[in-house]
């Protein structure tokens, strides 16, 4: 097993610069994924892992390696100390732990329904890491049958997007495109598309979300495109009646699924 | 009218002290708000402000006496230099503009409804300012009633807060109080209590919440302790269905309180 106890190893280096930039990760299709749950949650994803680093200091060799079941994976086995883990992991509260992943491709055409009315969450353009993780975090509770980002701004293995996630990147199914491209493959499979906009909408509760159906929610800033907007089934509103009158893009989508699923019975 | 254009002046000193201190906040009684729009729901919200800054560079005089009717009041103007500024402010895009306040009470026997069945959230022992922010800007859209803080943890005018909360700490009716005396005034004023909880609960949704009611969540990591769960009209639960099996409870709010929202018709 390789070991290293620099942080100054060309190695941890390289570690160091594909957390912080989202170029090179889509250059070198890797990323790093930080805790033990994460880590199973990734595995569980189908997610293939190029090498593990773990810090002695902090979890043993035995539990590690039960923990991931180690022998039974093809992956580069790295040891780190203390200080090299420290600098890596964004968590003081971490477990010892990291990942290197591949990346997956997110095709709308990968995008596979085991329901026979699935239930989509489509967001436009989201570019907050927090935002991204916490609709992910709710997509994967309602056991979304997919989250579809439309003209992704964001990487989505952004570090803050994983950690924001719990993990819920790698628990849902999850696929990118142009709003085009999205409104084009919702058409052919016959999915209704409700747009959440403040104009010419209805009141969300009174749609019915029991077929086939996509939720679509744009930015706080601008909103949904038209493009979104003339597609759409229905628009739908979120009543409000405070003196603020704007909601967190994360929460909006959370009530919106909520009231989706409660129609179908949380089925 | 005082300028400053120093970022070592002691009054320019003293305010980063209060920007960073609770404990300092509480004993001088004084916050800061950043942002015109936050600044606004505070007078409106009856805060009283002790002093205002501007910068020059960023907003002109008269249309910072305009936007505020500064000649009505009888606050401490002070003109800062963009340094200082940009010292003092937390965000980059904001308007040239703070203001010290007076923090408030939040007394539980301060609290006044208008509506005949009142609809209160409840938050035990919250900590993350970002999730109390996001909490009370739900609120405000919601247009509760109350928010109550049970046994709070983070102070109220922590920067994090307002700024997260975008502006929803000045219009909501929020008041503090142990767990045991809210319960109390919650029997008192025949509130009917709604747990949020893991067990012994029903789904959230077959619960009828027409009637004065306080919906209760707890932390993250621990839930609501026994005190409430042992006071709850009934426990309920947002039925779950993914590998994860957690959600913020910014987001768990969020689908309660607009339930309770839809069964009410939004009014």
């Amino acid at each position: 097993m390789k070991q290293i106890t620099s942080v100054q190893n060309q190695i941890i280096k390289d570690l160091l610069k594909l957390q912080e930039k989202s170029s090179l990760r889509k250059k070198e299709g890797l990323f790093i994924i930080e805790g033990i749950k994460e880590i199973q949650l990734a595995i569980k994803g189908n997610y293939q892992l190029k090498s593990m680093l773990y810090c002695p200091q902090i979890i043993s060799q035995t539990e590690f390696e039960q923990l991931f079941n180690i022998n039974e994976n093809n992956i580069d086995l790295i040891e780190i100390s203390l200080d090299v883990y420290q600098k890596l992991a964004y968590r003081s509260t971490t477990e010892g732990v990291l990942a290197v992943a591949f990346i997956k491709n997110h095709q709308l055409t990968d995008l596979k329904f085991n329901a026979k009315n699935p239930l989509i969450l489509i967001a436009e353009a989201p570019e907050k890491p927090g935002n991204i993780g916490a609709i992910l975090r709710t997509a994967d509770a309602a056991n979304l049958d997919a989250v579809i980002i439309a003209n992704p701004k964001t990487d989505l293995y952004n570090p803050n997007i994983i950690r924001s996630s719990v993990g819920g990147v790698f628990t849902n199914q999850i696929a990118f495109g142009t709003t085009a491209e999205i409104i084009e493959y919702l058409k052919q499979h016959e999915i209704n598309i409700y747009c959440a906009e403040l104009k010419a909408a209805i009141p969300y509760h009174t749609v019915d979300y029991t077929k086939s159906c996509a939720i679509v929610v744009g930015t706080e800033a601008t909103g949904l495109s038209d493009e979104w907007l003339k597609s759409a089934h229905q628009n739908i509103i979120i009543p409000m009646s405070g003196k603020i009158d704007s909601m967190n893009v994360s929460v909006s989508a959370a009530i919106l699924i909520f009231e989706a699923k409660r129609q179908r019975n949380f089925k």
